[in-house]
């Protein structure tokens, strides 16, 4: 993975009167969080091509675009990004506490943590996933994890507008609320001795939480002691691991396999 | 997805002698493919500080590194990559037709097939996933799909050096092959009406090609033709899809939890 330069990352964030703002870029991006109501948004740069394919989506937002020439295209973001004509300063979404966004309501929740994951190609893939199989959030401490970012919501494909993605102070308090509500916390390690399958099949009708770590580290000593089970991927060698947002792609569906879906 | 631009793509691939070849970087990709004993290597250019952490591979090797200073790095690779000081020419890895690699011998071998997957991020986190799950082969066209290349080689983390990546003329006729010597091929497609788990479990014990295509266009017309079944990875909302080689994680995952993990 091509690791993004943290000058890159730190440009795309700023803060503006004391409240923090990124700028997003790329027209499905841009698209999205135009069209987004719960999105704060600051200002909007496109070229008259990128204006033109955006019309509507800037119509329904009511903003006011800056038009600049193509070739001097001069918002604040990483000049190797593909932005395609257009760049849009948001502040970051505001989904709400744990227990407002985890509270079991009808069928039993899924969430997925994050344990110290930075890199943004690999959240916005697991944003993604967490979309796809419905998973109620992603929760990850606010420190060591990959912030909003333009670059973590291009890979996202959408899925940062939609998917709630909670940074907390604490990811150890963050696994206490949703154990004071019911979650059973299930972490992922490729040394455990117990499967994945039957891990989460222990815990029929439970609200579940499935925890990652970092590739190389893994889970954190701490965190690993505040999950209920330790399970592994089951894998057919003895060589080599999943990257991992392929690792929380095959975790979320073996939940929703196991648990034949509710949400 | 940061997309590597085309002519750092070309940047990594050259030809010499009428022979394609290709520089790798990084400490693990380079020790990987020094102590590979199927690599054919080419040149090796190396920091002094690279040279001490590499030196028990490159004595595997018997190779003689060209040791130049950390400024003067001058290796052909995007000045972008993450190539802590260590680049070696290679040639591409033979691993032989599709008949040799992928005849079943034993268990019931899994295969997967990419329909113009052009991502080398994506196709690398694949080889990674494949070989963990004990894919025989990851298939792909010659045109069309990733090369063999540095950026690769880095996001596969050693998986390029194990998991036999195949880059055939036509993916059809590598289909064709696959179905003479017994496989089923099961296509993945997020408008399919049947589930994966219900289409691996129709073809219990015989050999199983997993097919999938592109982010956005997916599998082309001809290839879904040829394929036995095609199936979607359920989805518990209606927004949203897979990153690629998450959908192909998933996919080699349900292959081996619904077979019970021959190879």
């Amino acid at each position: 993975m091509a690791r993004k330069p943290a000058w890159a990352v730190e440009k795309e964030r700023s803060r503006r009167d004391g409240r923090e703002t990124l700028w997003l870029f790329g027209i499905h991006a841009v698209r999205d969080a135009l069209t987004n109501p719960a999105r704060a948004r600051l200002s909007l740069v496109v070229t008259r091509n990128a204006a033109d394919r955006l019309a509507e989506a800037i119509a329904v937002s009511g903003m006011e675009p800056r038009v600049v020439d193509a070739r001097r295209f001069d918002a604040p973001i990483d000049p190797q990004s593909v932005h395609q004509g257009a760049a849009l300063e948001v502040e970051p979404l505001d989904w709400g506490s744990v227990s407002e966004v985890c509270a079991p309501r009808g069928g039993a929740p899924l969430v997925l943590l994050l344990d110290r994951v930075t890199d943004p190609h690999n959240v916005g893939a697991i944003l993604r996933s967490a979309e796809v199989f419905g998973a109620r959030a992603v929760i990850a401490p606010h420190r060591h994890s990959a912030p909003e970012t333009g670059a973590l919501s291009k890979t996202a494909s959408g899925a940062l507008e939609r998917q709630p993605y909670l940074r907390v102070p604490n990811l150890a308090n963050a696994m206490g609320t949703l154990r004071d509500m019911g979650f059973a916390i299930i972490g992922l390690d490729g040394e455990a001795d117990a499967d994945l399958a039957a891990g989460i099949a222990s815990f029929p009708d439970r609200p579940l939480a499935l925890a990652l770590g970092a590739e190389g580290p893994g889970l954190r000593m701490l965190t690993a002691k505040l999950c209920d089970r330790i399970v592994r991927i089951p894998a057919a060698g003895r060589f080599g691991s999943l990257n991992v947002s392929n690792a929380a792609a095959v975790g979320l569906y073996a939940v929703r396999a196991g648990q034949g879906g509710s949400a």
